[in-house]
């Protein structure tokens, strides 16, 4: 078996090969794939059933017990996902800008794969396929690193990854599945060959990653997300809004987390929503202001940076738009902020003030999602600032080159005069 | 005097304000320096000359003096650049795509500054000018470390700089200037304060701050950059392009440091090469085919990893296209590389191929340079694959986030049907 600096090295030079094959032969091992899950359900259900029956017996709590399991569902949402990620135009070769630099000398900026990736990711065996498909269609190696409990179905999926790949005369290694944590900390030091870290989890497991490595990360961490009910809110969607972005599902980063409410607005707004709270079980967390319109538990300075990922909510009062803004980016993870405002100057305020991935206005913070934004899937969520924000898909696993084309010029000839730059915008594709 | 961490901290704060100034009050920032510049000049020259005088006690090497130099044509330079940088159209704000997620609900990317940036560079104090006018254009927080040589210029610089942001009512803790190597080391523990690190110099410089902190690093490190002569190269093209890209001027990042030939064009191309060269004093180091054509010195492996920065190029033959893309993938830095060829097939693979941020047919390497780009100035050349590549302008220094606009909608709605996806492109900018 290689050991994971040979993994790497194989990984990088099936990138060189995977990062110039067409669309056609890309989008080839994505069918393959779906087909291949149809004709090996079998044995990926059985895979699975000891995954689940070994996490039964360590007595995993049941959330993650629903994630680990990969049955017909999961399986038949995996092959129509692949389909929908077929379907998506090409994000390699595109040419996003084009500039005549001098006569006859053009610059084209072009899209193009990033590398070997690196991604580490929770139970859901699903995210597997996600992954995989995703790197394959833009032009990208994988390494893949799951969780420990998923690690039978895993091995089962990745193999089925890799024979897509061979059927369609693509080398195997673009997909390598890592089995131990020792792999992992290998291969956060293959600076030289691994061009990006995507680790999914928590907020300190993406610290420590980046903490023992040199490789850029693109991390996918906490959501601590707000809502925040500006006086001029109305008073339905304030309610509508901010119970959905609480419990519609309470256990992913998109939830809210805290609630602030305009002081003006509290009065009327609090009370109403204390009882639809306390009708969906959420436990309510307030500040002194709010304690005192509501029966709630008192908040600690520390529930305002706490992602809860359950049925629990902390309640500010704020005095001005200012202020909740200056909460939020002092609080918050950068993920997903929401105002509820009927004032279109305070929504533009809060808007660009809110130093986040996802700024809304009057709607519901479970929006933040690949599939939701029209990327068809997604890799992961950045809550980092550079390269990609906030639902990161196809796009967000390219890069691009500058293509210079010339007949000869020198920079001589510029510095005597006989080349001028025209920096001349260009139109039509780059021709190479 | 203010601790890093209250400079980190007043940067933010800083951040904040500037990141909504309108362009016209940035743009008022640009003009302003230029004016403290004119009526300031000479203080500007009189600090210089305190560090010239130091640097020459301290027998600093020709073109370090040179570089350290801050006389009147350096003003004249920096004054044009700062003219050009306020008619350069605003990189914020712009709607980079809009979606129309559902009725009603649409989803716009915008960008937007990316916050506070640790700039470290050189011993150049127009750097100074350059780094600090693209960050405040493009709406953020600069925190600079510029060489020891140049404190006090950097000094006066930094203090002008600062007054044109007070003067146009924004706050001059939008630029602040470090001072010792000990400030540095701190700023890098400061990854909830700063967003982005760049460091400009030398490759073990870049690797040692990805070491020494979780802020993202877009490293200005090494350029390793090759001219490969084709085959079907035209042997007037593939003289001009080699001569040029290597003797132009040694010692900068775009210079050419190897040549890679193919064999059946290299006892055409390499004597005809080697007197040219010879004429320029340069020193040849070649492979064992190359030695049987032309004399020069045995090149050793590291060799081919060198950046010279000197009047030395290294020559190796290969045997197709195929060797000389791996030759280039494994030696170089990913910087700039260029093929001198006829075929446009040839040039095709090899600038598909060629993982570099710049790929270039039939031109010289020096042309790598954000000016020439026509993006104004650079903040630095990006050789690394993620959020920016090559030459980093205004555009390098901007993100995006996404803004999402409804009318009270709820996740639940879409689980229940009520609320359907469109996903239609919007035309239009964002509204708010």
């Amino acid at each position: 078996m290689k050991n994971l600096h040979e993994m790497a090295l194989s990984a990088r030079k099936a990138f060189y090969e995977i990062s110039v094959a067409s669309l056609e032969k890309r989008n080839a091992v994505l069918s393959a794939l779906a087909r291949l899950l149809k004709e090996n359900k079998d044995t990926v259900f059985e895979a699975n059933r000891c995954d689940m029956d070994a996490a039964e017996k360590e007595n995993l709590a049941g959330p993650l017990l629903h994630r680990l399991l990969f049955g017909a569902e999961k399986l038949d949402q995996a092959i129509c996902g692949l389909k929908a990620l077929t379907e998506l135009p090409d994000p390699l070769n595109k040419t996003i800008s084009a500039t005549e630099i001098a006569d006859s000398l053009n610059l084209y900026r072009v899209s193009c794969p990033i590398g070997v990736i690196g991604v580490i990711f929770e139970s859901r065996p699903d995210a597997l396929i996600q992954i995989s498909s995703l790197c394959i269609k833009s032009g990208n190696a994988v390494l893949l690193k799951g969780g420990r409990e998923a690690l039978k179905t895993n091995q089962v999926l990745c193999s089925l990854v890799r024979k897509a790949l061979a059927d369609s005369s693509l080398p195997a290694d673009a997909a390598q599945l890592l089995e131990t944590r020792e792999d992992v900390a290998q291969m956060l030091k293959e600076d030289t060959l691994i061009d990006l870290i995507i680790p999914r989890g928590s907020n300190s497991f993406v610290r420590y990653i980046m903490d023992n490595s040199r490789i850029p990360v693109l991390g996918h961490s906490d959501g601590i997300c707000h809502v925040y009910i500006d006086k001029s809110a109305d008073l339905q969607t304030a309610l509508k809004v901010a119970a959905d972005s609480k419990v519609q599902n309470v256990s992913v980063c998109n939830a809210a987390e805290t609630l602030l409410v305009h002081h003006d607005i509290a009065p009327l707004f609090l009370p109403r929503a204390s009882s639809l709270f306390g009708q969906a079980n959420v436990q309510l967390r307030g500040d002194a202001e709010t304690q005192k319109l509501i029966s709630c538990i008192p908040a600690t300075d520390q529930d305002w940076s706490t992602e809860y990922l359950d049925y629990i909510l902390s309640v500010k009062i704020v005095y001005s738009l200012q202020e909740a803004v200056e909460h939020i980016n002092h609080y918050g993870s950068h993920h997903t902020d929401c105002i509820v405002t009927e004032d279109p100057g305070n929504a533009s305020a809060f808007m660009n003030m809110v130093d986040s991935a996802g700024v809304y206005w009057n709607v519901s913070t479970r929006f933040a999602d690949g599939f939701v934004y029209g990327l068809g899937a997604e890799v992961g969520i950045a809550t980092g600032k550079l390269h990609a924000r906030g639902p990161m898909g196809l796009e967000g696993l390219t890069t691009y080159k500058y293509k210079l084309i010339g007949n000869g010029q020198t920079m001589q000839e510029v510095r005597n005069g006989s080349i001028r730059y025209t920096h001349r915008p260009v139109c039509g594709d780059c021709p190479v």
